[in-house]
């Protein structure tokens, strides 16, 4: 159901917010080619995020680079934020143009545990608090049980969609 | 001068931190072939890298995605305090055996002003505290005049150089 944007149908069998609307970004944009190509999908209360790093994405051998973590989070979050204000809005990711965007204003991240390169990253975002200007989520990022790294971000709504 | 570590020998015409000790990290590793492999040098008492995006590091079109400035500048400020420390402990990078590493605890980034993905980044690091057990890292990120970003990085001392 691309066109439908509801939480409870967003599981992850359907395509992705990146996939709805397909941009150019580093991290999360689809069209590039170089890039990270991060899917994030709602389920339930919490956006979902599984990615798995390459074998480049290392900070010491065989440990995910925090940078890299840092990206993906970026993103991840600004995505969260971004579908949440569309469902307050009564907007469809895909289906409706979009009278903003969301750009990353402050990113908060606390790294706890190393991140095995060889496996994926799940982040799990939630909107700790949406307003008309700003919206903060906070971002886990775990493998397994591990949580690999907390995190913050605090997205800025900005005008016309560029 | 490679095997001498002294500030103010270590101008640009040197050879970077990341130069004399080559490792394999995404963002800094001059030994990643897909990496960023950023340079830091000391000029008095701040430490400088300058980066050239490529053209995928892009958020929105012909912006630099925060991301790729968290990632610059969580590897800058490592180096930053890592160097430091060399210094307090009368240990020169490249020459020495290094009984310590340092990884990142906390990243945060303030974005201030979209940065063009056709200009190179300037970011000035400088240490804010030093400690047995971790250093605090501001870093500035600049167009030419504008300030694109204001960063602080937690870097958390280590055993042993993996």
């Amino acid at each position: 159901m691309p066109t439908l944007f509801h939480r409870e149908a967003d599981r992850d069998e359907g395509p992705s917010l990146q996939e709805r609307l397909p941009v150019h970004c580093f991290a999360c944009g689809q069209l590039n080619a170089k890039g990270l190509r991060i899917r994030s999908r709602w389920q339930g209360d919490e956006c979902v995020c599984r990615w798995q790093p390459g074998e480049e994405h290392i900070g010491h051998p065989g440990v995910v680079y925090g940078g890299t973590i840092a990206s993906v989070v970026d993103c991840h979050a600004i995505w969260t934020a971004l579908s949440h204000a569309c469902t307050v809005d009564g907007l469809a990711l895909g289906r409706d143009a979009l009278p903003f965007a969301y750009v990353t204003g402050r990113l908060t991240v606390d790294y706890l545990k190393p991140a095995d390169v060889a496996q994926p990253l799940v982040l799990f975002a939630r909107i700790v608090e949406h307003a008309m200007r700003k919206t903060i989520v906070a971002c886990r990022v775990m493998q397994g049980d591990v949580a690999c790294a907390n995190a913050q971000v605090v997205a800025v709504r900005v005008g016309e969609m560029p």
